[in-house]
């Protein structure tokens, strides 16, 4: 048996980082976690670090440091915080690969730290890509470092490449459960409440994704993301709704053949193939199973209904700072849908209104994610008080 | 561009074989007929040969030679004939690779010659493997010779394990459409003709395959065809009925992820890909179009109301000799079938009494694949003799 591969879980308390502790536990010999981040759930963060045993921790939230500090003081666990602290612990020479599974672009920064220690990623933070993909990728290559994807759709894609030629992809088709909110009528998402949009059918995931998954935004960031991760021209990218989740994504090849990967719809299953790469780990995870199976559904995405989606893809092919600009927008307006601030109907308002008031770049660099951003997120929130008015 | 790869296409008059002079005339620059083989169909060799240039052809039936050889004898084209001018278009210097497509047990005295003669196999003609698997593959192996598949359920399962290691399936899942009687009731399948078992929902086959298909057989088949392509033990191998004939077939790891193949049923895919392997080549052949697939189905087969697929599953777990005599017997009772001679219910009753009757050889060398087949249809023959006189 080979020494365990350390992981730095870039965000250990959410939904993605609890998953992959499960992934560590059940294959010890395998994985070692050595580094959890949380942003501020100081009390997880203690009892994961107290059943993991990691080299260090960090917690963000620098009122929370000495919570955590006093807690692991006498652990011989290193307890770190704040961004310089986030920095540090990807930095650790025992750590093999980062694993970033923080929300939104908040994820960006760290992920390119951990590109320019020349750490492999598992990369489960998809605005990443979105706000900054040409950058982080064209990084990644000068470091020679691999970025394995998470997300159980790149993952699909990224297995069914196995042993295939990149340029001998005619297109790619990412599946799309369609969300909680599938079936329901323009009128009815008119009024939809944060607690239905949360109600998603097969996934358990976080709740910045599940609406994103709710207003379809989810599968446009992912086209966005598929653009980077695999070199693809826009017109390349299809999107299918399949409601059971099943056919995780597929490739279509310049001879006609088409690849899927399937799989129970659990996020354990490309956090270990990531985690795993290259090669497979046996799981005893729960298996498809086709007696149970009748049926596998497909049809095409209703963009009037979700007006999300069509607003991604335009952004995929203006590129530039444009998706930078609408992931900003689309933060601000899924937190606001959170807190009862607009409608749901709002979100795409408020997003297509940022991106007709932000400044356009053509060909950003670093600075300029960083500053359009800021910005978007300005007008953003403007935007989001001129509707609580209205209400 | 290099120069094509000149294909030697043994039984270039069959279903596979006419379909594969499609894909070379489709792709001249890539593929070039060097040798084309038939059994007695002489006008259509002569008039492959006119349009496609081989260097040689081969007529198997001996009282065709003449006119083949007339009607070719200005034009440059060696013509040959019977079982020795078959071995001997083999081993053509010119020819890089050997697509055997011939029908059943024939094909697997020239398929064996083709490893011996270090010539890369495409191959279309499943009894091979399930007469004398062990034997093939072991030369193919010692030979250094690639045996790719043509079949489309294998051809799918080889694409799935592309860029995969071996020792990590964990399972294969062959689907079956079901053929043209999977929804005919117990009594209606008492009573079908040759015509009705003819009738294939999604594939256009040669008829002995077509019948096959209906009693399940082909499936029996490929599941020892599938043991022997990819080394699994017979409890790696799982049916699934599919009537759509989508997805070709499936293989799942041991971390639970399965890859799947998909595309039109149209068997110049497969073709395409085994001539063309490694590497893909551009295809305008039609593509999949998820608006148009609204559900893929999945059931699991009727063994009852198809015995034969129990019977080749039996085979498969007994080993031995018992696939080469099951094999033969399948033959006799297909043509027996075709002749009106038994009824479709017949045909797993001469199979199964011709296993119980044929001598058990249990480590068969290639002299007793040749003396199993030839004892097994004797009995076949002798029992379809039994059933006419009671009819």
């Amino acid at each position: 048996m080979s020494t365990p591969k350390r992981i730095a879980i870039l965000g250990s308390t959410g939904s993605i980082g609890t998953q992959t502790l499960e992934v560590i536990q059940s294959h010890p010999d395998s994985f070692k976690a050595e580094v959890l981040t949380a942003g501020s759930n100081a009390s997880l963060l203690i009892q994961q670090a107290l059943y993991f045993r990691p080299d260090t921790v960090v917690i963000s939230d620098t009122d929370k440091y000495a919570i955590v500090k006093e807690a692991l003081k006498n652990e011989g666990i290193s307890v770190l915080t704040g961004s310089e602290g986030l920095s540090q612990a990807i930095d650790i020479q025992t750590v093999d690969m980062v694993l970033t599974a923080l929300v939104g672009y908040a994820g960006l920064q760290p992920t390119l730290h951990a590109i320019q220690a020349g750490k492999p990623i598992a990369l489960a933070n998809k605005e990443t890509l979105v706000v900054a993909g040409a950058y982080v990728m064209r990084l990644a290559q000068q470091m020679n470092v691999p970025v394995i994807p998470v997300d159980s759709e790149h993952s699909a894609i990224f297995q069914c490449l196995l042993g295939e030629s990149s340029d001998e992809i005619e297109k790619i088709i990412l599946t799309a459960s369609g969300g909680p909110l599938l079936n329901f009528t323009t009128r009815q998402i008119e009024k939809v409440t944060p607690a239905q949009a949360l109600n998603h059918p097969n996934w358990d995931m976080g709740a910045k994704i599940t609406i994103d998954s709710a207003t379809l935004m989810n599968k446009g960031l992912e086209a966005i993301e598929a653009k980077w991760l695999f070199n693809l021209e826009p017109d390349q990218i299809d999107i299918v709704v399949h409601p059971q989740s099943i056919i995780h994504s597929m490739v279509q090849f310049v001879d006609g053949s088409v690849k899927a990967q399937m799989g129970m719809p659990d996020m354990r299953l490309p956090i270990l193939f990531a985690l795993n790469y290259p090669g497979r780990s046996p799981a005893s995870f729960p298996r498809l199973d086709f007696r149970e199976i009748n049926q596998l559904n497909f049809s095409y995405p209703d963009k009037k209904k979700f007006p999300n989606l069509n607003i991604a893809l335009k952004a995929l092919r203006q590129g530039g700072n444009i998706p930078c600009v609408m992931n900003a927008a689309n933060e601000v307006a899924v937190t606001a849908f959170l807190q009862k601030k607009i409608s749901f109907t709002g979100m795409p308002e408020v997003i297509e209104r940022t991106i007709g008031q932000a400044s356009y770049i053509s060909d950003p660099g670093l600075e300029d994610y960083f500053a359009s951003d800021l910005e978007a997120r300005k007008i953003a929130e403007s935007i989001v008080s001129q509707f609580m008015r209205k209400i």
